[in-house]
């Protein structure tokens, strides 16, 4: 064998140093998701593909956008490519557990997507979801925890855009747009972000709506305000589209309960906001930063994805945070401490005669809980050293037969350059 | 859809209670394997399919106990079965990363394996490996390291089965077996355990092994006593045989550091023990506990596998923990802490009008870290414990309107069943 292989296209090694942030990452959200009551659940990597490719109708056009094959048995199977999926499946099948079941999975997730910057085809994803509750009151409290999150992770400017399908759907039947389009028009407001306003003009016309309405649903989506103001203007334009005020109550009641979760100011009512996905039933809310590229979290409600499979009629909300992108932001921003490995302590030995007291005293400081490494291959303290510092590694402890004698090592500080004679004893104390 | 799914044939979904005791064990695991200065690795979960074929040679029979499937631009890829292929790969290909490279990685791993008692199609893995030192104090860290972990879980009678390939091969050797037929005979002895003594002698004598030689083999794997005892019995019986004489000279090596790091008690060398994997190239090791049915953990010493990925001449040993092996055990030995969920407070309402208020004292307790849920259906006192009850969650907080004019609410216990008055200003330093 000559080739090199590397990994395959679209896909990552993570060393140490990436490794450190991503599990640090990870850890702040498994936190305050638990801190929310949320339980954690894990689903195999691979799933049926028929239920995969139920999500979007059952058609075979997701075959292209995921991973597909099948085993020995001619069974067809296919990544994930998101966690909802799997957590409906188990919702639809686990008839017995308590509700609302409420869950929180961080998992990776594959995609056959054409990979670029900051779109991998195997990435990380973290959701929270709560399952068999249709008051607002659960709508809120994904969006509180999501807020949570970022507050956790060290952000300070994030905010939640959220939205009800329920309400843009009141305008859009309010101004003589069949319920059957309802959904195409949605598909059209989604690419304003992307495509802006003259490219979303030309395709609803070219969809066959009037220019009175292109006119009236562009007005409707530059709405500004508090979200008290936002939903009276929306109200206004609505008039008496029953479904488009029933949104707005279930807005209202969330921001009661955001208000009493302490996390009213960080939501903002967008009437632009509709995400892209056929299964959203109602509110969709997204988590965002100031200037950002992207959003860092999608989700919203959908009520009727566990009767699709096979469920009984359970309604169920959550979100999706973006690993990747939210640790993207993170470098960025220069949010993480740089920190190549978790070993604190390199024990160096000056020679062959003292290797075994550097792994003695290596094995005190492992006993009280320090990580810390010695030399496994017979090298001179130079290149211990040279060793230590490519790995970053804040401390050296250097173990020589003088100071043995006097039963103290050499502590040398790897940052300030900087050694001191310290008695054994005391290694422990000076370390922790 | 009628059709009910469940998770894809031997594989499965781990619901919160045994996602909790799972984290638990991969927590203690990490946190053992960075104490001894081992330093995470993540890899994809997919490899390229020659790769993971060169591991056995390159042929195409491994498809057969493989997740294999093309992608959309029909690259051959594979769902990876180990965690060594990928860190060779790592190895192999970054060329510039410092020496020793020590990594633990902890992931899910495929196989395309008959389903059974505790036999798994995805189940997971712990590794370590310590890449760059031909040093026997490398081996030695990393069944030290091993049994730590052991102890950290609470196992108080696991030890480590050593062996040294380098030992049976002086003895089969000596015995006139040409070299070429060496790996053959430990694949018999590999069988001793699992067949007994009777079917590997007559597979030897199948093998064209002399009866004289069959003895041989037989007395020497039945050689007992503590290491230093085995090594010198050992050597009586490979005489001059210069490759069995270095095999014992490296075990000798690596009691002497296991003594320094405090693990000597914890191996034995046991010379039936060979392992059934071709690339091993010296010391073979097993984590077991006493009257275990399956080795808990195993590794050894693999100085060809880096080579043969493209890599440079790099030796390398290492060792692989059975994650489900070990949580096996540790349920049959009720090792584990009973916690269907991370919920530590249920915050009740008595009825709707201090249903706000039950959501700001759960936020208070949010705040201060304790993980907290409140009801998000509407329901009453009687259906919020009885939920509360089915999750184990330990503590409910009943938020109620004549308490509430106290600044006080009731807190119950619900393994005690016993109730208490408590001022809300208390709740925090009660809970804690």
């Amino acid at each position: 064998m000559t080739q090199k292989f590397q990994p395959p296209r679209g896909t990552r090694d993570f060393l140490s140093e990436e490794m450190i942030r991503r599990e640090f990452v990870l850890e702040k959200i498994k936190q305050v998701f638990e801190k929310w009551g949320f339980d954690p659940l894990d689903t195999p990597a691979f799933e049926d593909w028929k239920l995969l490719s139920a999500k979007f109708g059952g058609g075979e056009e997701i075959k292209k956008e995921i991973y597909y094959f099948k085993d020995k048995s001619d069974r067809e199977l296919g990544l994930r490519f998101d966690l909802t999926v799997p957590l409906a499946r188990v919702v639809a099948t686990n008839l017995d557990l308590p509700k609302p079941f409420r869950r929180y999975q961080v998992g990776k997730v594959w995609r056959y997507d054409r990979p670029g910057f900051g779109r991998f085809r195997e990435f990380w994803q973290a959701d929270i979801d709560t399952v068999g509750s249709n008051k607002p009151e659960t709508d809120a409290e994904i969006m509180a925890c999501t807020c949570d999150v970022f507050k956790t992770l060290g952000f300070k400017d994030q905010y939640i855009r959220l939205n009800n399908r329920k309400i843009v759907e009141g305008l859009v039947l309010k101004l003589g747009i069949k319920k059957d389009r309802v959904f195409d028009v949605f598909r059209s407001i989604d690419k304003l972000e992307k495509f802006g306003e003259d490219d979303v003009r030309k395709e609803l016309k070219m969809k066959g709506v009037s220019a009175k309405a292109i006119n009236e649903i562009i007005k409707f989506t530059k709405i500004k305000g508090n979200p008290k103001q936002v939903l009276e203007k929306a109200k206004k334009m609505i008039l008496d589209q029953k479904i488009g005020l029933e949104g707005i109550k279930e807005l209202e009641e969330m921001m009661k309960s955001l208000k009493a979760l302490g996390f009213d100011k960080d939501v903002y009512i967008d009437l632009s906001l509709v995400r892209g996905l056929e299964y959203y039933t109602g509110p969709v809310f997204e988590a965002v930063i100031k200037k950002g590229k992207w959003s860092l979290a999608g989700g919203g409600r959908y009520d009727n994805m566990i009767k699709l499979f096979s469920g009984p009629d359970t309604p169920a909300t959550g979100i999706s945070l973006g690993v990747e992108r939210i640790m993207e932001v993170m470098k960025e921003r220069k949010m993480f401490i740089a920190l190549k490995s978790k070993t604190k302590v390199f024990v160096a030995a000056v020679n062959d005669e003292v290797r075994r007291e550097s792994v003695k005293i290596a094995k005190k400081l492992r006993e009280k809980g320090i990580n810390a490494q010695t030399d496994v291959m017979g090298r001179n303290l130079r290149k211990q050293l040279e060793y230590a510092d490519s790995l970053g590694i804040p401390y050296v402890v250097i173990v020589g037969p003088k100071e043995l004698k006097k039963k103290k090592v050499m502590l040398r500080d790897m940052k300030r350059k900087k050694e001191s004679e310290v008695k054994i004893k005391d290694l422990i104390k000076k370390l922790s």
